[in-house]
């Protein structure tokens, strides 16, 4: 894993641990407190858990004489680790009004202070591991960085006074040209190739496998497409739906994405900048896997494999690392972006759904420890989701990057590129 | 209905307007958010609501020109008069983080200017329905004073860290001696008189019932009683048990009252002053009717019904109304008093269960419109408790007054007072 | 209790005995196993209960040398009673295909032979408390028949097939007269007196109730009456209901009462004799607590007390009892009757709400041991009904019998009579 | 699709369909409606629906004036194809005592009579579809006479009684020696070639796919081996399960395989022959895919997926087709098999579940109309099973064969064979 000066490494850390709480600090405690289904945590208990995750799997075994904050946060920080211990139940985390805010901000500065002292110590034999675990910490950190603002969205969307997160103007955009590119297949590579900096265990190891040619979409599904799936019928047709779709369809009474408003005078959207007008040329945001599926094949086309995803991206970009900052707070709501060659907006949009059924890779091995929960152990009834999304810190995304959500699932920045079958040799 | 100056009621409505918040002073916006079951609602909702009655019922109608400080609360903080209109989801209150503590405290200023104005008007014809509303709304935000240190109890108490809310010593008591008064019944009269201040609708018309002879016991059922129920199986014997009290022991898991712990080395009890030892001397509090009747049964007794309670209770003595103060903070938890001759702890301790369903008295006539959902239509299901508790405000108890709750609830300060049928002439 | 003769015991025994399977004679084995829902059990359910009952309070402690049909049952067919052990799960009897129909009738024959051997001892010292529960026994298995055909109406209703059970031409009927009767009230007696035959032990003591002066609608409400109710918005306005009554109308969608189809090309009912007219001038029935109470708001009346019902019931006359037939299987069907003077249709056409809840008289005693759990343990949260149905054995009422159901509760024949208040004097 | 002379069609289908009504013979009616949850349908409706299928989409299209047994049975005997119209709820097939079992069983003469007389018509146009459509008919029938073994199993199991289908003595089982088979993979061909007789779509089309070396479990894991992972804690130690596994346990309790009982005196399990000793020997069976998964976990080996199952099997041998009888009734238990060489029990024990989640294949093209819900729909959330069962009919497995069940599904015959990466070369 990657290996970096110390100086370098603390510089990450406090660029990274300050991200989160910028994404803060225009909130109350009362909005850092919200909770408004068990999915979506508390921006307080992001704030706490990151935390959490430094203090437990780098303080504690490698900072000697560490003293932790507070015994209780060992439980009513930890989200899902057996490995660690208890946990306090995921549904409640909204009671814990202790400790507040503020109290947990120190607990931030108290765990900041004890890593910077750790990072700065003379060369040693874990220095390797700490290293390791600290990127580790960081990416996980900016994980939340996007679960913050996608759960913090839903929380204020629950608000009848639909608030306002960040006052901006969304541009207008120009209908986007769409068309297919075309991809040979053959016997290609997946996965992140060994020595390519920082991935997740479930990135690994890079493997072989067979692709069909098939085509992928160059633009991302817009809204405008999408309501003309909702005018065909499209929420009334159960030949368009799997049938845990259509089922969910009905008990949910879903006749549009999340946070749409087709009923009002003027369609509109919630967005973390308040009500908005509903854009046509925006690519379509907040679809389950099931909503992305029956339109793909409303559409005659299909959702691409990860395998074929990962391919194509490959051949086509990669998204731009290393940008100084990660958030545009002022454009929090994917509008799509000037077109250019090939594939557009694989990064920065939207979260692609796969018809890939989020597995271990050939060779997977899990982590040893409580860490080896990280991902492991997700494998099991979700889809896997490429690219990433306008909430995505814009260093925290790779063409190997394996996000994962169940099936109705709507609440993260999801949308769709389509796929289809095609003649070899076909371009 | 009371009669009273201007100049009083001004100051009377100052009084309890300011206690109200008084309630909050040494909390956060977040612990004022909190809602850790439907029953529960937020503090800062209950500071909202209070607000929203005096508005809705007492300003729109009869302050001229009066203007609505935002017209969202109007359902935001309707609770549930539908004869008003729509009512936000009593299950989302906790999602409200806008309006925020603090622009709810300034609705309450907004609010109180508006009364003070109305009140401080020359003499006019709407007077006296202004003056009768307005000590509705007054007893109203009483009983809601009460909510709001139960409600936030039941928050808290979720919380593993058992916050303290006022940090208190509470005192040692002597066991208090046990005993009956009897009384030989007969046509009783029950219910408010017709010129005896204010009352609730559902505690008129005075009317006459039939009592047999009955006894009633002095003191109530102390913690240390109850332990001996406890010990002696009663959790896990269904003849104690009402049926539909047994199935919610087996559902929920029931082996001691709310808030108990004695599975701790040495027996506790969460309180409003944090977690503190179990005291066999103290009333037994937090008991749903369904273990108060199992107790009972027990112990060889019964319930009283809500006219012995009332019978006995005015041939005692009356609560001691008229007091300065409505609450001591630093006694929050009912610990018994100092006994004196006959009936003891009638009010001020724990809420009474009676064997009374909650029901309309011969003669009731609902308040005509939406004000008549006070109390009329809550009249099923429910039991009826008398007296009072350590929470509610000391000017708010009368041998009248009838509170109610549903068999299974438990965060009120309930507790129970054993009665027996008696021999006619036994004493 | 009664004392009879062991030759009419014996009679008696046989006759309601057979009554019970002669209401299954036209029924397959796959229509007497259903359960559309846990209240509603299977007809051989019923056929096996009734017969545990004599032999676990009968034959067990007092046949010498009685052997039990099969040691299993006593936990298959044990409803309720704690005090005889446990109880298959209520909402799993339909999983009995074992023991089959034919067995169970061979169960009822075991058990007769033995009871009829019992019965036919020469005089001994049991003699009194074995004829006792023999009557308890009957009048327990009188109920089931009723409950057997409103499960059957059930279980059938559920199958878009609309069975019939009875094939039966349904009579049409004149609207009957409306109207009044009134009743000082004062000091009356409520409760079935020491030395009257046959009653459950919740109907006694008999006991003293004071009213104040009311009248009572001299004929059932109808379906006619009711349609003007839904006509008039009443499923649609809040302000007509109970607050627990609303809320379940809104969770069930409830628009009309149990069985009815207003939405057909013609208004038609499910009945025992298939789907049938709707016809106006029938008494309404299949109503909760919440729509009989809902209905007599908007009709500017009241549901009576149960001692006004009694009390009125005494005044007026008794249910004809003592006819040769319980039952006339081509009359299932509550159609109203020819009007006589006075209060009409009291008994014999549909149960009748009472604004009361069910709850033990003053004095009650509960019977010790397990048959203390026949009534005593579900006075809590039901309410009282008066009356009887056209599905009541006509040998099984009486002024003071006391049926009771949860609030909610459709299923049962129930319907209601309007009470008001009267003025002192009136007539 | 096959072709065959109509001859061989008519002896075939009769074959079939008398088959299905043989697994009912030993069955009363009441049996054969019992529905212990909504995924086991009654027996007759397994009966009803199987004849359905032939009436929709054989003789309605193609049978010039057939005239249905009963329009309502369109809608009450569909199951999930919503290009035919409604259907009945599937909770609520219990509730169907009408149509009784010989109503149906005259059911299935009148569509024989009516497939009979199609299949001897001359020869015309529309032989082919209709002699495709025959054969999917019968193996969907096929499909049911499993899925009435597994229901009647999980409806009678649900019975304190523990009825025996079929008496039956188990054999006495040697134990098997372990040890795995390797395969040094690379590029392979999965699914059913294009001219290799019946298949569903679901298994077309043969592909490519890139296997590692790998290692496949010569035998079943056995009723030993797992008590030795539960006496390990398996069932209590959270770092074995997958999340949304270790999620269910707790829920449900899970302690043991659905049908076992390690609590009695001495370990049994519920078989359709009865309640029998629980035999360390035989493959362990009745587990759903968290249980398998943790297990192989436990094991330090992995599940296979499907390809790699495939593949070994193809390299092994086929199943024994064409054998006269699908059912041997005295043995309707898993017991494992004398020992061949390489891979044992491929078929008939148990079916075996992969890490494979159920999804097209590449190229996969859905039939066109109300068949192509046949199988496409369900392509979400499920986990694939290769092999077969006990229960499975001898004549209706294959090498390309797919099972799929959600992964808490326990009530099928389902069972594992563990699976391991290997090095290349290794042998």
């Amino acid at each position: 894993m990657l290996k970096q000066a110390p100086l370098n490494n603390s510089f990450r850390f406090r660029q990274v641990r300050d991200q989160t709480e910028l994404l803060c600090a225009s909130l109350s405690a009362e909005d850092c407190n919200l909770q408004a289904m068990p999915d979506t945590s508390p921006l307080k208990w992001h704030l706490a858990h990151t935390t959490w995750f430094f203090e437990t799997f780098t303080l504690t075994p490698f900072s000697p004489g560490y003293r932790r904050y507070d015994e209780s946060f060992q439980v009513l920080f930890n989200s899902y680790y057996n490995g660690i211990g208890k946990q306090h139940p995921r549904s409640q985390r909204h009671l814990l009004s202790r400790p507040g805010l503020n109290e947990v901000l120190e607990y931030r500065q108290h765990v900041n202070k004890a890593v910077s002292a750790l990072l700065d110590l003379p060369v040693h034999a874990d220095q390797g591991e700490i290293s390791s675990r600290l990127y580790l910490g960081l990416n996980h950190e900016q994980q939340h960085q996007e679960l913050m603002l996608t759960d913090l969205k839903y929380n204020l969307g629950c608000n009848p006074l639909a608030p306002v997160y960040v006052q901006s103007e969304l541009p207008e955009r120009e209908p986007a040209e769409a068309g297919f590119e075309f991809y040979k297949g053959g016997l290609v590579e997946v996965g992140q190739p060994a020595d390519d900096g920082f991935g997740f265990d479930n990135e690994r190891p890079q493997h072989k496998a067979w692709l069909e040619p098939f085509a992928l979409g160059r633009k991302l599904v817009t809204n405008g497409e999408y309501r003309e799936f909702i005018a065909d019928g499209g929420y009334r047709r159960p030949e368009l739906w799997l049938s845990d779709g259509w089922s969910t369809v009905q008990e949910q009474n879903w006749t549009q994405p999340l946070y749409w408003d087709l009923d009002a005078d003027s369609p509109s959207v919630f967005t973390l900048h308040g009500q908005q007008p509903l854009r046509n040329e925006y690519p379509v945001c907040h679809l389950s896997y099931f909503e992305a599926d029956a339109y793909a094949r409303w559409a005659g086309a299909r959702l691409p494999t990860e395998e074929e995803w990962e391919h194509a991206c490959r051949q086509s970009h990669k998204p731009q690392q290393g940008r100084e900052i990660d958030f545009n707070l002022k454009s929090l709501q994917p509008t799509g972006t000037t077109p250019n060659k090939g594939l557009r907006d694989l990064f920065g949009q939207v979260w692609q759904w796969t018809s890939s059924a989020y597995r271990a890779y050939p060779g997977y091995r899990v982590t040893p420890g409580a860490l080896g929960e990280y991902n492991g152990k997700f494998m099991c009834n979700q889809f896997v989701l490429r690219g990433s999304s306008c909430a995505t810190p814009r260093s925290h995304s790779r063409a190997s990057y394996r996000n994962f959500f169940y099936a109705p699932d709507r609440w993260q920045f999801t949308g769709l590129r389509l796929a289809r079958d095609a003649m070899p040799g076909a371009s």
